[in-house]
């Protein structure tokens, strides 16, 4: 094994990141995993996609979950994209808010349900407290602070509560409408009209 | 077997609710999960406290985990007596719930985590959608309902909003101080100032 293969600073994960190979086989895996499931994948599946041999594919990852969390890493990023561009719109702070409840939603449950395959390598994560979730729910945070913070800024906002206390607040106000748990247990609910009433409230209490 | 005891409204539950022996074999199973959990626990160690046979059990519940959705039942029952006791005091409707994150909180960690054996057994009931934790989740919502009516009654929090709307926007800020998923999730955070936080954001979206 070439000795530049063993830099890394991710457990489980060998090789430099931007080789060009570990994202083919992010990619790769991550088309396995929406068809035929995480638990059906194997390693030797993938690389034949790949045209190169299981070996070849140890060089990066040194097992299937290392991949599956570099999988669930690629899908927390694009979504965590799709938020900070809402976030960071011209729009007000007010409406950048209310449309990140909505955006937060229609995208977990795209992410979790819709590809019920990629659910259970979600709720896999969630269980060995993956870096990427963890990633995910400090992004959340930030989000919130970003927006309350801008709201503030613009004269929207109230300004008397301490910063980091209330855009905490608001953060975890998010939690039924990104976490596969609770998403699962509302499927039943009107869970769009329920995310707008949170916003709703959430945004009397944020107004000055 | 007494053609009484066939007669039951709950699956998995045998003979008529109010039979005294039932509470006994609940409260002797709550003994044994605390101790052992409920996976080292068996039906014949239960009855054994009990003085009775297995068999004698049986008459009651059709298998240990229907005895494991009564104990978890009568669990949130109490919880739930606690929460209401706090949303019916005398006191203003915005002491009420800004009381009501704290106890929910304080209530759920004991529950949860310094009964860890207990916490699995939740987790089970979670998994299989018991009727007692689908009916906890209501009593949160009722909870949240009778406190917003109370306060708009008094004249503490504004009366333009759709009342179900509102409260059921309070009651879904709850979830991360009173599941035990979420509460896993945020053990390492200061949760007694995070519930503050968030009923302070409330209660601000509520004010008139």
């Amino acid at each position: 094994m070439d000795a530049e293969l063993d830099n890394t600073d991710l457990p489980g994960q060998r090789g430099p990141l931007q080789h060009e190979m570990r994202e083919r086989v992010v990619r790769a895996a991550e088309a396995r995993f929406r068809h035929y499931g995480f638990g059906k994948t194997t390693v030797a599946e993938i690389a034949a996609d790949l045209n190169v041999s299981s070996a070849y594919i140890y060089k990066f990852f040194d097992s299937k979950v290392a991949i599956c969390e570099a999988v669930c890493g690629s899908l927390l990023t694009r979504l965590d994209e799709a938020l900070w561009a809402e976030a960071r719109s011209a729009r007000p702070a007010a409406e950048r808010l209310r449309r990140l409840y909505k955006l937060l939603l229609d995208q977990s449950l795209t992410m979790f349900f819709n590809e019920r395959k990629l659910h259970d390598m979600v709720i896999t994560g969630l269980q060995h407290k993956w870096a990427s979730i963890e990633r995910h729910i400090e992004t959340l945070d930030e989000i919130a602070r970003h927006i309350v913070q801008e709201g503030r800024t613009s004269g929207e906002f109230e300004r008397k509560t301490p910063l980091d206390e209330t855009a905490n607040a608001v953060s975890s106000t998010f939690a039924p409408f990104c976490h596969p748990v609770l998403l699962e247990n509302g499927l039943d609910q009107d869970m769009p009209a329920q995310a707008d009433a949170v916003a709703s409230l959430v945004l009397r209490g944020l107004a000055v």
